[in-house]
């Protein structure tokens, strides 16, 4: 186990140290190298107990690095969106007609030590934290490290470099301003920005609100969410334009008075459940929402990108975990085909995992619109009680756009991308055009759907296989 | 006219000469500044007399300048696509069933000195060359150049910077660095390089094929095309993979023997018509195709960038200098509306123009696998042949994709877009799956057609009105 190579992994949040644990369970021997301070030890920012939806995909690869179940402590699970409207009244969309499909939340930072605990208790694994990485020699897998403490510089090289240092990658700008290769790179910015808020626990513990859901208030233009957290808090996110034509926009609230006439008028059963909003508003940091893609990923046989670092994609399916930790999997399989030849595995790597990343981040924006508004449209909302119908009746027949995403991990993002899209455009227009009636027996529906579908599917290919 | 303000034009390449021309037209005081020397004054590298397709949006915009008709002298027109087979059997395929629709083959350092002549020629406009630009204050437009010939720094300034220096823009850099706004951009090279060659004029004059076409060799993989000169030559160029497993692509192609072995084998035809070919294959370089978007093109209401510098395109539509002219007729159509509020003109322009530059560009990237692959495909012959018969027949009634972009000006990329790929979508189906029959009339081929795509209109509608 001892004579395998030396790996450089640049970052260790999520991607990075569930990659360093499996990687040295392969026998590697792994230094893992990080910017920020061990947050084992570290007080977290006030307002940045962020936590996130894990799902199947995750699930697998935390399973591959021996940590399910140890991660499946910190989880709560979410059964579906609780929708609530402008007078506060609220109904739940499952996200799946099946029983046992459901995301979890979690939180970054307790999974993140988990992971790292993980990662440090294997013999061949060492941590540095708090090491800035100011340059690549993405030739001769070496970079060169800042250390925020004391100012010094080092050396650090392997037999290759992964780079999971996340969306703002230092690896990935090597790659960008290298000019010896073509890099295609894009990073396109929603018009909204997010802030991050709280809904504290109930006074006496407990939570505010039901914990079982992801608490969605779509407004159009703008959203809000919550997500629970395992001390009864909830964490809220607001989700709004930097700056329109529009009443309400982050350019414009810049007075408690206006954020919380905001609030009252759009959210009002949510501010009664924040007590601190007006100061919240202005304590925490408003932030960007962007996609990031790139390609190559690799180069020279010496450096690979992985996780947010190659794709960085907006949360609104939550799966940029779900597809980092699935990055892992994917590698670890290319290993298992062509370990020995690096150059071989970080291209079989990329040729497999590409098209299923941009699948997902094109997902996420798309989820973006259908959170915001269509959450809210009533031909949408017909759609959605008609697919959990299927699932519930045909529960081996029927899975929803959003079942192939998040709870089949054994079907790509690329081909749940496209039949679920299909799936979408058929029951959309077969609801809108009067296709189907009530008078129509469950299955007679499904029949419809799964023709126009593959109807759908046939007219598409035609063109692609041209 | 004297009391206009001052426009710093940077880059008088194409679209920075008829934009100079048209700004002080309306009596701007117009500085034009060029990196490159002055091309009516230097001789042209060897084999770089590049031509471009001029079409019915080119045109309109040198119009808009007054110059169309000098243009038309340098134009040779081309009526459609001369199809190569690897036999050295051709035939022709026409853009268009309506007589008088062609695209034409123009020099592009003739159109540029004809621009440049024009613009020099305007009291109100004074031009710079051999001024590289070194840095934008984007907040205050004003830019530092480098005289390459004296070295000296010098400061130009107006009240606005209209940015034109192309798809490596300095403008565009400048507000890629910046980091004050959100920037969204992207770069996307094909896998394919380019390396121009050359048809020379027949001995004794006149052109060694027929001059009243573009020549295309699509062979899957790899592509030859040519166009003509006013000279009797024709511009040459191989589209092929820089590196992938096939026997030819430029990585492998590094000896004369290998590169005649290549094109005897895959263009039989042409190789008798290129007496330098092994020699002029080694003596020009290969150049990368790239997409470029970004946005937003305006900041502070001092910059704004057009032509390539805000969307760079691959040339398989050849729109290019099209799409740039036409970026001048509306700027022009903007300052008809809000002249007088430079902030109000850039964000109108942007929304009026963005969506589709977006979609030409997306149509360029289309037409590369169109060219190289389909035009050699026989369900892809019998649309284009049916197509023409449509136009033809019906002249008043049909329109291919290739039609409402190149030869309906009036028509927005946007939309052509839109309608052009469903017809595409209608007719490849309805020939795929029998639905169109020999014994139907044209008439009523055409009502089916008609009805099909309004069919795939309306159900993309659907999903996206939501």
């Amino acid at each position: 186990m001892n004579n395998k190579e030396n790996i450089l992994i640049i970052g260790a949040g999520l991607c990075g140290s569930l990659l360093a644990l499996r990687l040295a369970q392969r026998g590697y021997q792994i230094t893992l190298v990080e910017k920020r301070p061990d947050l084992r030890k570290v007080t977290q920012d006030a307002g940045r107990s962020i936590n996130l939806a894990l799902s199947d995909r995750g699930l697998r690869g935390l399973r591959l690095g021996g940590v399910e179940e140890e991660a499946k402590k910190l989880c709560i699970p979410m059964y579906g969106r609780m929708i609530h409207d402008k007078d506060g009244n609220t109904f739940l969309s499952k996200y799946s007609g099946r029983e046992d499909e459901y995301i979890n939340s979690i939180s970054r930072p307790g999974l993140n030590i988990l992971l790292l605990n993980a990662a440090e208790a294997m013999p061949n694994v060492t941590i540095h934290f708090n090491q800035g990485c100011k340059k690549v020699d993405l030739e001769n897998a070496t970079a060169i490290f800042k250390d925020y403490s004391s100012g010094a510089e080092t050396i650090f090289s392997g037999d290759v470099i992964l780079g999971t240092d996340g969306a703002g990658s230092a690896v990935r700008k090597s790659m960008f301003r290298h000019k010896k290769f073509l890099f295609s790179f894009s990073q396109q910015w929603l018009t909204h920005g997010y802030k991050e808020l709280e809904i504290p626990p109930a006074e006496g513990g407990g939570y505010r609100t039901d914990k079982g859901a992801l608490h969605i208030w779509p407004r159009g233009k703008d959203m809000l969410i919550a997500l629970p957290n395992l001390d009864g808090s909830f964490t809220v996110t607001l989700f709004a334009p930097y700056d329109d034509d529009s009443d309400y926009c982050f350019n414009n609230l810049t007075t408690k008075e206006k954020v919380m006439e905001y609030f009252t008028k759009e959210f009002p059963d949510a501010v009664a459940l924040m007590p601190s909003l007006a100061e919240e508003f202005f304590e925490n940091p408003t932030g960007p929402l962007g996609t990031i893609k790139c390609s190559p990923w690799n180069c020279y046989g010496k450096t690979l990108l992985l996780g947010d670092a190659a794709h960085a994609v907006v949360p609104f399916y939550g799966q940029g975990m779900n597809a980092s930790f699935e990055d892992v999997i994917v590698l670890d399989e290319t290993l298992d085909k062509f370990e020995g030849d690096w150059k071989k595995v970080f291209k079989e790597y990329e040729k497999a995992r590409k098209k299923n990343t941009d699948a997902i981040a094109d997902l996420a924006v798309d989820n973006f619109y259908e959170m915001k508004e269509h959450t809210a449209s009533p031909l949408f909302q017909q759609k959605r009680k008609l697919e959990t119908a299927f699932e519930a009746e045909f529960p081996n027949e029927y899975f929803s756009k959003y079942s192939l995403v998040t709870f089949n991990e054994n079907i790509s993002y690329e081909e749940a991308m496209k039949r679920g899209r299909a799936q979408d455009k058929a029951i959309l227009n077969l609801i809108h055009d009067g296709n189907i009636t009530n008078s129509m027996s469950l299955r007679d529906k499904l029949e419809l759907v799964k023709t126009e579908t593959e109807a759908i599917l046939h007219d598409d290919s035609v063109i692609k296989n041209l």
